[in-house]
């Protein structure tokens, strides 16, 4: 049996007075339709869909507060889904339940500009956000690549392409409103910039995947649009080479806004799926953002750097048409992967090393794919000591979900060796829980235990993930099952 | 009664066999002499001396587990021990048990120059670890004024001058390895710059002033040297001026590395103390760290902005040892307000508000202090909208502590009602207890007690702190106390 392929859904036995009680607050925003209950249990990982046993649609924090108070009371789990984009089962009803719909609550509710802030409901999107920005002068630079919402950011710690420059989710968010296991509402933080004012709450909650409560609503930092912008590209005969121009650049300390690599076969995919015509060899795609004297500085020395590296071809796209085109095409990487193998199921990989042993990484990770049967593109936010190998499996196939999970395990256990984690940015969600105890030991995983436990003493904040202890046999239903990929907005890879 | 100035001790009835059993572990190293015991139950606060049963000085994480284990066993109070610099009561013995010193923890453990990162014991202070490094080409920036060491840095979450470019230690710490109350070794965290492997342990301890866990190694990120470092002084007509200057500064996103106010009664302070003949009036001192046409890239928008702001007398120190001279000035602004009322003991402020209120909370504050009967001081972290006010009081005038403690509480109040912090960098500890409901809410001081509650449930580690509750009555002994401020090598300001 394959820990992904094969896994299915145990549900809570559900008392029929909480879905009762669940109408009769929401009314139509109450669904126990199947299509429904399929779009929402159902991710960009390669697990079955594990569809909820009703969906509610919330549209404010006092709507999350009464459906928690409920779910908590008959001991329903409650799942939070924002844009439904994440890659490692991180929403899949696995004890069956109710899905909380936040995608309605997508309010922008104050612009600071002066503060450099900005609050929003958990559902506003981060495009929605910058649209919303367009004319203040600021910006939100945290950009998984999906057009994730806010709070599934928050969630999962998302980071992406510009976090080299801007730190990741864990460094950007001001404050949160969270609504508690209980159904209580709890608002993390101020909003000045600091604050030595007891436990941190808002890191608790960020990167908790809805385990510890549910995000409504969300304050992070923005910053001033830069006065110049500008990305290159560059080639190099071999990913190892891209990878040590690199380390170089950013132990230099020079701030790039973002350096993504990818391999001869991503450039290969992309090419065909965003109808563009880049030299099909591994490269590095940069940005650099500053006054226009500072811009020029930074690429100067980067191209010093790449040329001592063999880098060749470096090519620059001031136009923002141009920039746009080219990181529009890396956001498409996740789909132009699934185009290079049409029916497929991705299997995506999310560690991330000092930067130090990331080529090391890489290199012995490329000796395992080139024997795999089965096509695996490799891209990172190489900048962070990060990078995805996206894996393109039959669905069909039992023996490729086997062969992707044991080129997963290795590559997990040569992170963790290499003193990484088994995930980035994607989340714990299904797919990385057998390896937390691997990555903080048993006394880190029991501690995080104990938190959950005493946030979510029933257990009801998205079972089964994380850290969640099992399900007692006595609440358990029969298993089920479902799969097969959706076309969403867009993923982070 | 004050509640600063007549609060005692409250120690709790330890059992001789846990003293027995730290004697035998420790021999030497476990002291009860008086003067050791008043050394480690006095800071730099304005409360009376609240001196522990007992003092351990510990060399490793061994010993640090060691103590916990057997004053778990007992239920003995356990209270971690840096610099000794913290100022809000943070360690004081208010129940009594055991101190744990871990200024002999003073080794670094592994500098990864090729990572930014250096891992060093809980007792390295930020000079000793500076010093350090001075050959790396690389720096830590922290810099919270005191010659702080790392562990009590991270439990206090300190931040300090540098914080508006390089953030605080929430931002910096990559990992901790923590004693749990039980005497267990947890690491918080790999060495990889993101993760997103399960909740934020690492931010969970930053911050918990020892009631959590015992911080007894730190990884935190380095930073490459500057290029170019070049400081500058700008006179002010008003502290009001200043503000709107600094204020305008951040949002332009002028990557300063300090911006620091000082108010005339500081300058005069400065001069007296420091021996400057700087002119009396209110000031910004700034540094700008960069490439050497990014310094004066900043300095000349900076430069534009003050002026627009009634700035005079812009005037640089480019030279090492004129910028040695002038940090070490504001660095010892805590003893130069001492040093202007001999004998005085002080009571520090230190709110945090959005940036776009520091001007109008800092105004109304100063119309409170023309009505004080004591001088106190003003000087901030104005790029984060972090401030202090020091006021220096009559150890013998009990109606000054009171009229201090009652500017103290306007000016939280005024703070939260601007949506800001009782606390910018300097932690709880016992003087801002009172303020964590009306700023967290009872449900977020609820949560505080729930964790607090999961990671130390026999209430041992630096209790009645923070969010501890108080002890049973069946526990107490007798009152105790004393006072006297002590001369320590620095103190936060």
């Amino acid at each position: 049996m394959n820990a992904i392929r094969d896994l299915q859904a145990v549900p809570r036995a559900i008392p029929p007075a909480c879905f009762d009680a669940l109408r009769e607050r929401f009314g139509e925003r109450f669904s126990q339709s199947a299509a429904v209950r399929e779009h929402h249990g159902r991710d960009e990982s390669a697990y079955p869909t594990m569809p909820p046993d009703a969906v509610v649609f919330a549209e404010s924090t006092d709507d999350v507060a009464a459906a928690a108070a409920i779910c908590h009371a008959h001991g329903t789990p409650l799942i939070a889904y924002g844009a439904g984009s994440s890659v490692e089962g991180n929403f899949l009803a696995i004890e069956g339940g109710v899905v909380i719909d936040l995608s309605r609550m997508n309010a922008v509710v104050a612009v600071h500009p002066e503060d450099l802030t900005v609050t929003v409901q958990a559902g506003v999107t981060r495009k929605q956000l910058n649209d919303h920005l367009r004319d203040t002068g600021l910006f939100f630079p945290i950009d998984p690549g999906a057009d994730a919402s806010l709070g599934g950011m928050c969630a999962t710690r998302a980071s992406g392409t510009n976090a080299v420059r801007y730190g990741t989710m864990r460094e950007n968010v001001v404050n949160l409103t969270v609504v508690t296991a209980s159904g209580q509402v709890l608002r993390t933080a101020r909003r000045a910039r600091k604050s030595s004012a007891g436990y941190d709450l808002t890191r608790l909650f960020v990167g908790s995947e809805g385990t510890l409560g549910i995000i409504t609503e969300v304050t992070v930092k923005l910053y001033p649009l830069p006065e110049a912008v500008s990305a290159a590209i560059c080639h190099f005969p071999t990913v190892d080479d891209a990878v040590r121009a690199v380390i170089e650049i950013i132990q230099m300390g020079i701030p790039v806004a973002r350096v993504e690599l990818m391999d001869t076969t991503t450039v290969r995919a992309v090419n065909r799926y965003s109808k563009l015509t880049l030299r099909e060899s591994p490269l590095l795609l940069f940005e650099f953002h500053g006054s226009e004297a500072g811009v020029q500085e930074q690429a100067q020395v980067v191209r010093d750097i790449t040329d001592s590296h063999q880098g060749e071809d470096f090519e620059w796209a001031t136009q923002p048409e141009d920039r746009t085109r080219l990181w529009s095409a890396r956001h498409n990487v996740y789909f132009a992967g699934i185009n290079l193998r049409p029916g497929c199921r991705a299997n995506t990989t999310d560690v991330c090393v000092p930067i130090s042993r990331l080529a090391e990484c890489i290199a012995q990770t490329n000796l395992d794919l080139a024997k795999a049967g089965f096509p695996a593109l490799v891209v990172g936010h190489v900048g962070d000591g990060n990078f995805h190998v996206q894996m393109l499996l039959d669905p069909d196939d039992p023996a490729e979900y086997d062969e992707a999970e044991a080129i997963n395990h290795r590559l997990v256990e040569r992170a963790l060796a290499m003193d990484g984690t088994c995930t980035g940015e994607h989340g714990v969600g299904l797919h990385k829980m057998p390896f937390l105890a691997l990555e903080h030991g048993d006394v880190g995983v029991e501690i995080m235990r104990s938190l959950k436990h005493a946030l979510d003493p029933r257990n009801i904040l998205n079972p089964g993930k994380v850290v969640s202890a099992p399900i007692p046999a006595a609440m358990r239903q029969a298993p089920r099952g479902g799969q097969g990929n959706l076309g969403r907005p867009g993923v982070s890879l």
